[in-house]
């Protein structure tokens, strides 16, 4: 694989200073140009120590306008890190749209430098750059240019440059044992970046190999195909906003709905065929008193619960989604009550704001992963995308299509870390729902919570009911399941939340 | 100081429940309107152990919709916060405005804690009480509301409550080894508490002493309290707003520039008295040959002691402000070109977006304090507020006047943690910034870089020579110095600017 980067390719001080010297003034404007453009591009730097990553990035950051990079490299976990998912630190450091992040030591280091020292077999390692594939997938099909160096040197080359690198006083520093040692390891290093290179090299985030033995020579490379990629995908993205507008227009003017004065009284429309809700029983309820005992019980379950959970560092995640005035708010505070107000955080989610805007829409959920031993509890969550963006048109369809995979992996992550993740479904059926509104709209306090949205989404009853359907259909897996509630009847649903918390917190203190 | 808060007061069950049943409507309609007004509510609940600071937290949270609240709890330092200067904790923590944060241990717990065990003096305690009013100055001047409740018990109501909790299968979690010892140092924690409450209880975060021995009275009075205090400071602040909205626009109606089709070439308009700037020598020039060595000399210096310094956890921060055209990122660029992309971050600064505004204006800046052993580049900054912000009219006078107060206090903060901190303002005169625009203007890869707004800016050179003289005599301390460079020959000005980096980062390390 690498035999073509061996080659000895090299250019003379006068030819590089010549093309350096357009090559910056192109750069630069392709910056510019980038800032207005709805993607960030992704850099990602690795390969043979001593093959010019680091002075590979500096001269970017040199010929650009380093205002608008951004440079990233991780060494050790800090434990804010390492009390979250693997992933959470990159998604942090991923640079907005028209911003270019360079990551060098990025996702795949560790399976790379772990793989070559033995300590993960290759099934472990594959597993390792599947779930790197899913992450730039996830970044490109949002439209992140994304694209990946590995800079490679021969053996000899390696040693020759340790060497010189040795002899360098301003330079002496960036040799360590560490590079001596890996330079013993070299034949299992390759074998593990053949490897790396074939699983990930994608049309969406290719690799570049690129010969480090001439430095000039690499950067200048690498620094072109920067430029040239930037250039293509720019037009490319163009093109594609453009026909995806169109469609979106097109089936805009298709479905537009008739405008029509509701009698707000009259039944719903309902969908011809049987769902996973409308398979509930609605009419399950639960006697007064028996209630009260019961929330008392799992109230003082749950809190012990808690505090075993905080001691161990075990976090959990509750996700809240429902109609209108299905009880969200009744049944988070019927936990909250329950539980020691420094160890849980309820984040309310709205639209984004332009920060958020900016970036890929998983990345403000994983921003608010929490330290390790809190309750999370998100009161609406990520499924806007495949609820209320998909119903009212915000996201195109093929957004909220591969959204349904996205969030899968991005939960099996939460739940790999060692997170309890708990979805709830809070339903109640039509009839109910408009008794509910009725009731907000004469109580004085309850009146702001009815908008007239509510009443908008009402309408729309029959398409929620199908997004409902197809999200437990493609998102409801063994390790993050839904749990459907029946909230005709509220404290029905509460206790019904509170055990299924109770029980899952319980399951997983056993296990550990 | 205690003596009203051991009078055995409490509320009869009935009389609760009743008070409670309307309290809650009452709240939650408070907390409504709150969304909807300009300034944050900080809750901060300090006290004696068991005299139910948790408990009331807990049922503030139940009483109210918990997804308008954040609760803030700290326990040891994450080496993230570690790593930052010691209030960078806090600022990450505060609530945007329309939210309410509650606080359980906050800024003052240790300080407190501190003083009580006798880890530091008397001298040392109240320097480190002088930092919170500050610090809680700086947030009531922006509009926060504060309320800060202080929980007492007598020491013999301490001890009966601490055996009842531990009575409590459901609540003995909550009496902790901690609490005994402090138990027995009583005296000396209401020593502390006394000395604490005197010197940071002001009329804009006022300390109420709540008398804990029982619990329902003491929630039930921290919620009035509450209510009433959101009621009043919303009242308040409408009209504080109202008046200081008609001020503005009668300075505006005031000052109304003569609208002029400005001949660009004519001369700016200087002021009729010297200032810093005008006393600059702005014929300082450097050859060519001395520049390009001393030049890769510097680097070269620059790069070891940047090395240097990341091993030892030395952060730095370099601001950059200066005339548009001054060069700034030219001297940014050189600066960048000699360290490694890994060790350090450019951060450009424009107009705040919408979750920045929604907090006080130094809270974006507090973000971006770096972790330990990095260099960071403000290209532009919080001076904003005393510039731009100042000369276009974007924050009021009382706002830019005190803003000099704050930053200081801010940098003190910096360079206290032992982070070394430079400002450089790049000055050009009149004349070659207009040689600049021209040379822009006609060359195609700069001609971004030029807007109208720039020319727009140039017309006001006086005010914004006036705002740089005012910001250099009101924030260039000891402690965190401005450099002013003399920009008009560009290589002059980055081997002094270099030199200065260099030269304060060889202090700082020698002094370690």
């Amino acid at each position: 694989m690498f035999e073509t980067a061996e080659l000895g390719r090299s250019i003379s001080k006068k030819d590089y200073d010549e093309k350096v010297q357009s090559l910056r003034i192109e750069l630069l404007e392709i910056q510019q140009e980038l800032r207005k453009c709805d993607f960030p591009v992704i850099i990602v730097m690795a390969g043979v120590d001593g093959a010019g990553k680091g002075t590979t990035v500096n001269l970017l950051n040199e010929w650009m306008d380093s205002r608008w990079i951004d440079n990233n490299a991780y060494i050790r976990h800090s434990d804010e890190e390492a009390e979250r998912p693997r992933y959470w630190r990159y998604w942090r450091d991923l640079p907005p749209k028209g911003k270019i992040g360079i990551f060098l030591s990025s996702w795949y280091s560790a399976p790379f430098i772990d793989h070559a020292y033995g300590e993960i077999d290759q099934a472990d390692y594959d597993e390792r750059l599947d779930r790197i594939k899913i992450f730039e997938k996830t970044l490109a099909d949002d439209g992140a240019l994304i694209l990946k160096f590995w800079m490679h040197l021969g053996k000899d080359a390696q040693k020759k440059r340790l060497k010189k690198l040795e002899k360098d006083d301003l330079q002496k520093w960036r040799v360590t044992k560490t590079d001596w040692k890996h330079w013993k390891m070299y034949d299992k290093f390759v074998e593990a970046a053949e490897r790396l290179i074939m699983r990930t090299s994608k049309g969406h985030a290719p690799w570049s190999i690129v010969e480090g033995a001439d430095i000039k020579y690499a950067s200048l490379t690498v620094a072109e195909q920067v430029r040239d990629a930037i250039v293509r995908h720019k037009a490319q993205r163009t093109i594609e906003l453009e026909a995806q507008d169109a469609l979106k227009q097109a089936q805009k003017a298709e479905n537009k709905p008739v405008k029509k004065k509701k009698d707000r009284d009259a039944p719903v429309e309902q969908l011809p065929y049987p769902t996973v809700l409308s398979r509930l029983d609605m009419t399950k309820t639960v006697e007064k008193a028996s209630y009260k005992k019961e929330l008392k019980e799992l109230q003082g379950r749950l809190n012990q619960l808690a505090r075993k959970a905080s001691d161990q560092g075990v976090s959990s995640i509750l996700v809240f989604e429902g109609s209108d005035a299905a009880g969200k708010g009744g049944n988070i505070r019927r936990i909250t009550s329950a539980l020691d107000a420094r160890s849980y955080k309820v984040l309310p989610f709205a639209a984004p704001n332009d920060e958020e805007r900016a970036h890929h829409y998983l990345w403000r959920f994983w921003r608010d992963m929490s330290r390790a031993g809190r309750i999370t509890i998100f009161d609406r969550s990520w499924y806007g995308r495949v609820l209320v963006e998909r119903c009212e048109g915000f996201a195109r369809e093929d957004e909220w299509r591969r959204a349904y995979g996205e969030i899968v992996d991005f939960e099996e992550q939460i739940v790999d870390h060692g997170t309890v993740l708990l979805k709830f479904w809070i339903h109640i059926d039509p009839d109910e729902q408009l008794a509910r509104f009725k009731a907000r709209e004469v109580t004085p306090w309850k009146q702001w919570k009815l908008t007239d949205e509510d009443w908008r989404n009402r309408e729309k009853w029959a398409e929620y009911e199908e997004a409902v359907n197809d999200l437990v259909e493609k998102t409801s897996t063994t390790t993050a399941p839904w749990t459907l509630v029946e909230g005709n009847d509220k404290k029905f649903a509460r206790l019904k939340v509170l055990r299924t918390v109770c029980d899952a917190l319980e399951k997983r203190l056993e296990e550990k």
